[in-house]
């Protein structure tokens, strides 16, 4: 069987199970409007340890112990761990696969990650390669805020259009068999590049690869939007959500009643967020809690996730580079 | 079918074909024993761009663009592109994901990225979900010094266990249909750290993770050492290739007739290169011109090969974070 579909989109021919979901998450998100749906809701962003990268990895390793225990299987079943994060080298993903001893494949999508895990997984096991796979990634406010922008004890003022790396984390485990929501079908991304400068408005940046994304997926499986209850983006917060609804209004898709941006919803506007709410955690901790959760609940039984990332370094912003994205989506259903 | 064999091992149902491949290095690689092999040696390791970070770029693309070209494939008729590299945020083939504008997968495995790739790649065509990909790794010595180490302008001495990282890139276009080399089967690397902290001496960090990888593959196979004519291993050097026979004697597998280091080989013992060459590029490289182009030939048939990565980064290493590191295999054959 071909299971490709069209240029840039696939279908699994058995659609892998979600056997486990979990998310983590810091003290602001715990805040937010989503905050009853996360398992676990964090006091301390240090999680105890000396610094924050090492608790990023601790967020990271918890929340995919936390799907094995809510999947019923333990490590030493686990085929394989795929994910990663936004820090340099993936050092969260890595160390975290050190601990748990899982087999591991390492991936860099900034914040696609987890539904270019997802895809990968699901792959994997509809390619007869795995039974079980742990998908997941995080991100931590204050790793990124370092590596990527400026000292936190620098105190800088945001732009209005900056968004906030959310710290938290989500895994979700694949399973070949079992029963629940199913992956029935994904779009892997094209780099796009619109020529954005401004490292301060990852939002524009990265609307047109969700854009690219959202309507291949749609032109190759011949569906309308309304095929999905809901259509969920990354991590787009205010500006870039404006602008997918756009850019895809152009391209004759009408999505304003069913996209649902994780970026925009994890914070409400009390919080003092600017654009919203970032990071590869963003998505992943959304999906781990809120998304999975409902899934299957009145009028919300096919749900397409499109998660985007930014795929700019330090460097690359400091040759002056513009800013390429990516985005890619996978497919769930649920009866 | 079930493709999995043992705890990390894969095989392929319809093996992927190599359909093309290629490979560019830099003047020092250009001077090496395996010169003869490479499609092409570049006089100017800044290929005229005004940064070497563009530079590294500029080589993976053109040894992309290079396989696909011996392929007889042109980029709209490619399904993918999997790769990544050794720069923060993977910018390197990120950005010439963006240039050549085929649907991409991010991967951060270090130095163990071309193996990572090309196991991917296959998973991707044997499982019905691709018919053409474009598999590739780059590294570039001075943005690697730069970023890892310390700025050249600085002139620091070496320490004798250090390996010089390989400037070069190297492509594999992998096709469903055709003749030629065979992907066969894989294994996938687990995390292993041995407590190693000398940021300067790779092949040692590197060395467990290897001896694993070779060990499990054999043992899911169900393989003696002798069923491969060679086995490659990617950049552990002449320290690294020293402890990975002992560690492999210790398991019981003798591998002194049939090991192949990558780093060990691309350079000579006169060019002051102390332990040999690493990154990305060093094993890319080799395997897109030296290995492929030998393989099929007299007593090469069979070829395990083993890439490896320490996934450090600077951040771990300043917070005082041992070096874990991950090895994956690809087993070709030819008649």
């Amino acid at each position: 069987m071909d299971k490709r579909l069209g240029s840039q989109s696939i279908v699994f021919e058995k659609p892998p199970v979600v056997a486990g979901y979990a998310s983590i998450v810091g003290p602001k998100e715990g805040q937010g409007p989503l905050a009853g749906w996360f398992d676990e809701i964090i006091d301390d962003d240090t999680m105890g340890e000396d610094s924050y990268e090492k608790a990023e990895r601790v967020l990271y390793r918890q929340a995919t112990q936390m799907a094995m225990k809510k999947a019923n299987i333990s490590d030493d079943m686990m085929d394989l761990m795929i994910g990663g994060d936004l820090l340099n080298q993936i050092v969260t993903a890595s160390f975290a696969a050190r601990d748990l001893g899982i087999p591991f494949l390492g991936l860099y999508g900034a914040c696609s990650t987890m539904a270019e895990s997802l895809l990968l997984g699901s792959v994997m096991i509809d390619g007869g390669f795995a039974a079980r796979i742990a998908c997941a990634t995080a991100s931590h406010f204050s790793t990124a805020e370092r590596q990527y922008r400026v000292p936190l004890e620098m105190g800088s003022q945001r732009a209005p259009t900056a968004q906030r790396t959310v710290t938290g984390a989500g895994a979700v485990v694949l399973a070949r068999d079992g029963n629940g929501a199913r992956l029935t079908g994904g779009t892997i991304g094209r780099v796009i590049d619109y020529g954005i400068m401004d490292v301060n408005n990852m939002g524009a940046a990265m609307a047109p690869a969700v854009a690219e994304t959202i309507s291949m997926h749609l032109i190759d499986n011949g569906f309308a939007p309304e095929h999905y209850d809901r259509i969920v983006t990354g991590d787009l917060g205010h500006i870039g959500k404006r602008l997918v609804l756009e850019l895809l209004q152009e391209r004759g898709f009408d999505l304003s009643e069913r996209l649902f941006d994780c970026g925009c919803e994890i914070f409400s506007s009390g919080q003092n967020v600017d654009a919203g709410g970032s990071g590869a955690g963003c998505c992943a901790s959304v999906l781990g809690g809120y998304l999975l959760r409902n899934l299957g609940g009145q009028g919300m039984h096919r749900m397409l996730f499109v998660a985007s990332g930014a795929l700019l370094s330090v460097t690359s912003s400091q040759q002056g580079e513009s800013i390429p994205a990516i985005a890619h989506a996978v497919a769930f259903e649920a009866d």
